[in-house]
């Protein structure tokens, strides 16, 4: 596994692999199981794999942990070496900000609900960077895990929209043994945060089972996961939503697809997860574009 | 040459010709010499030369002369067809735009001046239609022509921002026997209109003139632009200034290059020109980045 600082050389090793299709999983590092079943997945359908560990400063808010966000880069290479990582890239915040931007991106839908209501700008953030790093890498195949699903919905917007040549690959989020989806600021739930966080999931999955049951209203399933939350955990609700995806949309008339999403704040880490299914209730875990 | 109208086409076309250096010249036809130019710049510099032909609705303002832009596609194939283009890229408007942009593009600076005072989201409608030609086309070398000048160093903000790995080449202008500019919008000119258009170059050059003679300062440079235009033009003046360039800014300390940009509002025309120059009035043919 080669290890880069800079755009220069990772532009180097690239012409070394001409003509090989390349897998890229683009992360803010601390990787866990969620990341390197991305890896692993690309490892299996690409000749070159390629990891990107940024943690990037434009999608955190002026009061949101960027200063904080776990980082252990000898950690996180030895993971990725672990998982068959060709390349990973990891720049510094001149590298990649070496100048005020002159273009703006922002989105227009698809970031007006669920983490972007509390999250202004975010996802703003979110299609710079990845434009920028789509750029340097020029991947054919881009692996996202759908525990990040507005993310996943932003960024087919950005490939779409902007006609990038690439394929998007949305694969399953990975749980703990009790459910709790693995994130990398799950390391600061206290102890007895730790062990409530499993009810996120045992409410999603109480949603998803109350829309299977047939005879509840959106309105009725959303108010009752917020009930549930309210008992089993007591950490502060930021949202409870029950949308088309990937629109995102309340109105769920023609759509094939729901996401049923949660956002918990907890003392020092919010936590997101959410459950994807079609019409008949059945989940779905993998998406590709 | 091959002529392809949809995204698809393009794609099947393109794997064809892997490992082959591709020059890329955008273009909103009506083809003229300055076009032809770029294009066998083009020719002489890369393996495959790819010409698209898009009237690009998102960068026309609705009071703007979109329907009014003159096209002839037929005499536009016959001319890439001479000058050597291996594919014409000709899509409409719902190939590149099929349904309603969620991401957005915008530009802070540069596009805060000269056209972009009376063309407000001209430039944002430029970097989002470029930026999807370039994921389509991903040429190694994209040509411009420094009539646009301005355009010019919008796009090379645009590559340098978002990591484009494209080179810019930025070409001369082409002008008539009498030096008026060469441009599309010269067809709406009428007889006397056209024959005192020369004067708008005349104006730049003494422009320069009196920068070289140096004893003047900016703001008299402009002024004395401005009344070499009211008398020897009818047309009304929209903008004259002399900005640093690429920066387009009106503090001049401490960059090399200079320009010195009109636009004339005629009956049925609006046209631009330009003079590019270092420090020392040398003029600045060519720009590449």
């Amino acid at each position: 596994m080669k290890v880069v600082r800079t755009i220069e050389e990772f532009n180097q090793l690239k012409v070394q692999h001409q003509n090989k299709s390349i897998g890229f999983v683009p992360t803010m590092g601390y990787l866990h199981e969620g990341h390197t079943s991305l890896m692993q997945i690309a490892r299996k359908e690409q000749d070159l794999v390629v990891v990107s560990i940024f943690v990037n400063p434009l999608q955190f808010g002026p009061d949101e942990d960027y200063d904080e966000y776990p980082r252990d880069e000898l950690r996180d290479e030895q993971i990725a070496q672990k998982n068959g990582v060709d390349i990973l890239f990891l720049p510094d915040v001149a590298e990649i900000y070496p100048k005020k931007l002159n273009v703006s991106m922002s989105i227009k839908r698809r970031a007006d609900v669920l983490c972007a209501k509390n999250r202004p700008g975010h996802f703003n953030g979110v299609i710079t960077v990845l434009t920028k790093l789509f750029n340097i890498v020029q991947p054919d195949v881009a692996y996202f895990g759908l525990k990040d699903a507005q993310q996943v919905a932003v960024v087919a917007s950005l490939i779409e929209d902007l006609n990038f040549p690439i394929k998007l690959h949305a694969a399953p989020t990975i749980r703990e043994d009790d459910g709790l989806a693995k994130s990398s600021r799950n390391v600061y739930l206290s102890a007895s945060e730790r062990k409530e966080a499993k009810n996120i999931y045992q409410a999603l999955l109480y949603g998803r089972h109350l829309f299977v049951s047939g005879d509840q209203s959106m309105g009725k399933i959303t108010s009752e996961v917020i009930s549930f939350l309210k008992v089993h955990t007591t950490g502060k609700i930021d949202y409870v939503d029950l949308l088309s995806y990937p629109d995102l949309k309340a109105h769920i008339g023609e759509t094939e697809h729901l996401i049923l999403a949660v956002a918990i704040q907890y003392e020092q880490a919010r936590l997101i997860d959410n459950i994807i299914f079609n019409k008949h209730g059945e989940v779905i875990e993998t998406i590709t574009y």
